[in-house]
């Protein structure tokens, strides 16, 4: 497929260049940015000098029609207003923004203060996570890849939730994410004096992940859950870390568990259970995700307190953002989901 | 009053030295270690260069019988044993380990793999804490200085258990601890490659610190308080937070809350309210206490799930050990608590 | 004395703030910042919390009147318009910025790219290195804290050029600096995930701070000397070493560079000779300076190819910026040099 | 062809199993760890989990002889014991430790303590940077991987001085290395809490990179080259940055040092000119390269003290190790160099 990508200055427009160059069935016709137009790509992305010529590109989207497919890399609440255009003339859209995670037109203002510019393409748009949605992402004309901490948050607790093991209130998520979350902008609680040795909790009441999390986990158990959500800044570049502190109704079986993970998940590509709490590496942990479009789960039960604990890890820029996107691209594109994917992390 | 240190080579040890040098009432008169005996301390603690003269020693425990007090900075499960004798000489003890915060003997098979040698002397030890046993400690022989997520739990937690705020079940710790939380010794969990740029969930069921947090909060309500506790090795080097997500009967107000924290902590010297949320700097973050004696708290209501949010910030070898060990023994000695601890910490 | 500081929401200002709240010579009647005029300091500088009720000022400079002294810790360029008024008004300033480092007017379009507003000043001003212009700083009326890195340089060289031990050709000063030396304003080159786990050369040949190394040796030996400097952005977020790579006339004896050294520093408050080159803190480190005054010196000779090596490691905020602008102060003031600076830094 | 990796649970040994497992010419047989022998391959290595079957394996050198190649990543001094066997029985190897990187065999007494068993083999020895060696490797039997340090140091260096442009003496090589180049096991100096925050100067005379850096320099221009040599222990997890400050007599172009680095490297596949000095990314900088093959170079003139200013920047554990390993084994295989060794570093 010939593909264009809007915003490609940013982290996930980035990571969408990296993943797409090697792609063995995908060619980048355009990158675009404004700031940058007319720049090498590799003076905004130094990994990427050598291996491809493309410049930043700022021409309007009527340019885009000779296109597939579009990713959109823009900032949340930009890509709701070229959408129509792009379906109008047959391009199929992935939006790697929030404007069509969330399929009630109301939870925008409440999240993203501002209303919707078209509310009627909300029930069109699917949520880009194929581990939950591979059928209507294989028919997709428009998808929403997910926020990366509610990524994180979903894949942990889906099969619990389906399976009704944990129960639906206090469920605790307490996310740990790495600075490259905060974007490719500088800012202060981005400024390395500011950001290293420390952990910061943010936004600690009323994230935008939330709403997409209790949607997508609500859709499970045909009924309302909620989440009480909170993230924290650590001082990582990538990487996502949610625990999440369920409860059961009495003591709850591992094999229990185990069937529900492997019930769900068993074929899953990009999903690992790492779970045998062996060593330093039985968990899971960003670090080991880096650069992958992996998802680490792992989980203990804890009968001291009729706990259910699950950890969750992601690559925030891939799983969490642009590896998601090329997942659902290959999906849409009838490709094995692995292709352009296969890369292995790093260690140490 | 004279003092000495056993075991003063590790970081606790270390953060002790560095307290007491400049402690304008303390004159330390030996400092033990038996891998670096003869060195100058300095070989091991680089910061004491041109501070001290003083180097390790590792003369037997009778030597010990001109001080008036000893700190106790050895492994867990070093201290039990040379106790007594330190007591038959009239020497008091504050302890940096675990060997006499917990009251239930039963306890230390459970979580130390151990039996404790001197159980008759748990019950008079006390639990060195300032904030709530400052009266014990005044008149106390022999002080258990608290684990550090211990402390920061309990003092996020404990005006809201005894005011009863909030639900005694589904109380959630999920902590965040820097490196230097595992002691000077090199391993592979402080392994700099495995360390650095990751999350890592370790003893995320039956930590250590469990005993110690649901003891004292429970003599707090007068009942049973049971915690679900995990923390998480993270990549900074010093500092701790513990997030608490805790649940209200209802809706509780904000000014409830702050009423239990002034109530409690109103003239505590070390203790911040950090809870304007204004800023990059208004919720406590363990980077702003490094290197000091304070523990920042801040809360925050949630009404979507009827949360209290709490997060409580320190230096894991301040207030987290040495510090602590530092109020006590000022506490002890009839001093102003703030004596030799008041350094400001640095930013950035 | 009663001091303002003008310029007190950078990280030079608050490092002033830290080490002259708890000075106990020395009142601080006003702090300004024009952005943050109005706000408590601790919003900006979250160590200051509890410790002190100013707030942020923006009061114009004839309000500084009533003050002995003023520290200037303004962006370059700022300061030196004003001096004069300062000065007239009986005013001393210790001025942290560049403005008034150099003797050569010249200097400044060359280096700082603009024309200097008050070269007639240049010559009264005093570089403000105690350690080579002890006596002209206990009379001067306008000090010039000098640049971190250049403090660094010149005391790791000033014994070995005065003395003549190395060739005044080929003197190489390769230098690895933190993340708080580019300040408190966000820029890509301190954005966490841009700066974290990299090594990054920037201004490798021209750099701002050669001009004062090369002022204040030429001086010492008095003739030209010219340096090959080049700094090195690192993961850190305080602290400057600079690896001084010299060349000498034929193989140098090691006591030969002792006496230099020693009879140069030997009385010097601050300077720590670290170069035993045992263990892990053998040779300096900046991380064993941190928070401190002390500018730690190491050296070795090298036969192989007739190098002496220096190293000199300071905290770039303190030793390399407020703490010599207190060491300055206290000169002045005809205190102990130590005054408000005797903190002893951390391990780890 | 089929090959087994001897020591496979290092740092280097990972490496290799990382890009040997998606290599398409390539089929490991075995891989061994004495220590680990039994365990699968990603209870040491996490982000093998998932990729192979492979477990450590004991079994006795002998059994490799149906290997056609063997990687040896065995600690220095280990492998030349074994490689006389291997070569008997018409296996190639390509080792990764020191053992036969050096000519001179009285070289290693010097730098290694240890008197080599088989200097009959050193001149058989193949020194493995396809860069300069690239003909004699494609025939090699025993191929001695060089040290990571020693590669950046050539490959920026050896155009200068075979060309002339530099002068012999006074070349200054400062290293900055990051904590996995010491490697997997745990020690002081990588202890998290030591290293994190850091530069900390060691083996500064003397370094074990230097013997190689020399004769590999001096083979370049027909005669004796001498370096000044010194690494820094940096906080950072993979990479290395020399900066190499080279002086020359009178003044160079820039154009002349540009056709020195083209006439040599004008078709290298791994190395990249970084030189434009525009933006965050115009100067080679370790963390652009993290898990690629790349050698990044860059340089500069500064006319104000004849400085030829290079920079050089590789992973250590990739072109510093197993990735120049394995580009050595494509040469010898006959394949496109790049064979396997296409990845994309990561941004950021």
């Amino acid at each position: 497929m010939k593909v264009s990508i809007l915003g490609g200055s940013g982290y996930a427009g980035g990571e969408l260049l990296r993943l797409l160059i090697n792609h063995p069935d995908c060619k980048i016709t355009r990158v675009t940015s404004q700031r940058f137009a007319g720049e090498p790509l590799y003076r905004v992305h130094p990994n990427l000098r050598g291996r491809t010529n493309l410049r930043f590109d700022d021409k309007s989207l009527a340019t885009h029609n000779d296109n597939d497919l579009v990713f959109t890399a823009l900032p949340h609440g930009k890509s709701a207003g070229l959408v129509p255009q792009l379906l109008d003339q047959g391009t199929k859209i992935v939006d790697l923004a929030a404007d069509f995670r969330l399929k009630n037109p109301e939870a925008y203002p409440e999240y993203y203060h501002t209303k919707h510019e078209h509310p009627e393409l909300l029930e069109k748009a699917v949520y880009g996570l194929p581990e939950i949605h591979r059928e209507d992402i294989r028919n997709a004309k428009l998808v929403a890849v997910p926020g990366c901490m509610a990524t994180a948050s979903i894949l942990g607790l889906a099969p619990l939730v389906k399976t009704g093991i944990v129960e639906k209130e206090h469920i605790v998520i307490d996310a740990k994410i790495g600075s490259s979350g905060a974007g490719a902008g500088p800012s202060m609680g981005s400024h390395h004096p500011e950001r290293e040795g420390g952990v910061r909790p943010y936004k600690i009441v009323g994230h935008r992940h939330t709403p997409e999390i209790e949607q997508e986990l609500g859709q499970l158990n045909g009924g309302n859950v909620k989440v009480a959500f909170t993230p924290h800044a650590v001082g990582m570049v990538r990487g996502i870390l949610v625990t999440i502190h369920a409860f059961t109704r009495g003591q709850v079986e591992k094999k229990d568990v185990w069937k529900a993970y492997r019930g769900e998940y068993g074929n899953e590509p990009f999903i690992r259970m790492v779970s045998d709490n062996k060593g330093l590496f039985g968990l899971p942990n960003p670090k080991n995700v880096i650069g992958t479009n992996l998802c680490d789960i792992g989980f203990e039960t804890d009968a001291h307190v009729n706990r259910l604990l699950v950890m969750s890890a992601i690559d925030n820029l891939t799983k969490g953002a642009a590896g998601a996107a090329v997942q659902c691209y290959n999906v849409m594109a009838g490709l094995d989901e692995r292709t352009g994917l296969d890369t292995i992390g790093l260690h140490p």
